[in-house]
């Protein structure tokens, strides 16, 4: 029984805001600022890093990590909750688009195509 | 059957870069920039709009923004892979702690406590 | 006399990360995430306030962003004179390009123009 | 004479949004908004190289990236306009802090205090 899914995080926080009375402040627009903001604390954790530290962090820093990536993925479900997007649907869809704008025969190994355009 | 879940998105993830040999490029420091340019994506759909106005989208902005919150998950999920951190089972870890940093019958319809504290 | 500028600030800047050692972490690509970093600060203090609200802070808060705006005038001139840009000569080029970009008979109260492209 | 300096820069940004009436849009809360979204193109450039790569861009990155540093120096003077922020003392003032938080003798060469805390 998937009860540990993301349609059962949405639920339980859209109850956490309405409990509180925040459904108020909660507008796209805001949500989309406390996203990046959520976003910039990750950011900050590797900009002194290199690529290879980054791949290694101490249990401190990971743990630390592991909650900005809650964060993230809070106010992702709840913005989208807000504008009513099945975040799921919208990933496969944007996945079938990156799949046919980035042929693997194409791309692959090609570290300027990789680099130039993003998923 | 729930084939239509975070982790199968994620083995998706898994097997796009790999087809593309793009892992090399998929360091958690280089994701976390990838994920916060995609944020400032959505951001820059609503930086003009106000708040009513970023409730009630046209449809073809609508299309466009649900294929950011995409753009989003789709680094966010990739950057949690990379990192070995379970997306949901964090995000229950913080909602647990903003239970008790933000009391229902403490911050209730206060706007101040809402604004100055952000879960 | 003008020591008051952006060419003074650019050498005390780079004294102070001489001084410190700390040459070695501002490679451009660090630079642009520190920079990001602070910008998600300013936008933290403005993501619960309407936008009438965010003319009129108080005071404290209004001490506070006057810092998170130096900090990115800081990182963005640090980070202009590790890639030997003089910024403001790029703020003239690109004031120019906005001006033939925007013509103001053109685009002159209409908000669909000055929400859809941004200077 | 300085007609090159910030102050220009300010008084000429303001006639550019006066002429076209989009101040109805510059609140600061939009205005952090736009600034960030400028953040971000600017950390586009450097999310898939790697550190050393980011301080030899070819030359038409080279051209695109100091346009990123103007789009980001016009919304910062901007706001700050909006502020009645007098960007440069501000910068001023947060030096002296870094300066006392930061002593020289503390940190110098020791890449975790320059990594943990930032200027």
């Amino acid at each position: 029984m998937a009860t540990d899914d993301l349609e059962t995080l949405r639920q339980r926080l859209a109850t956490f805001a309405a409990d509180r009375d925040w459904d108020q402040f909660h507008a796209p627009k805001n949500l989309a600022m406390a996203l990046i903001a959520e976003c910039a604390e990750l950011v900050e954790h590797f900009q002194w890093l290199n690529e290879e530290q980054s791949t290694a962090l101490s249990p401190e820093k990971m743990a630390a990590v592991r909650l900005e990536l809650a964060d993230i993925l809070i106010y992702l479900v709840r913005i989208s909750d807000k504008l009513n997007v099945d975040l799921l649907a919208a990933a496969r869809d944007k996945i079938a688009i990156n799949e046919k704008r980035y042929p693997t025969e194409k791309v692959r190994g090609d570290a300027r195509r990789a680099s130039e355009y993003e998923i």
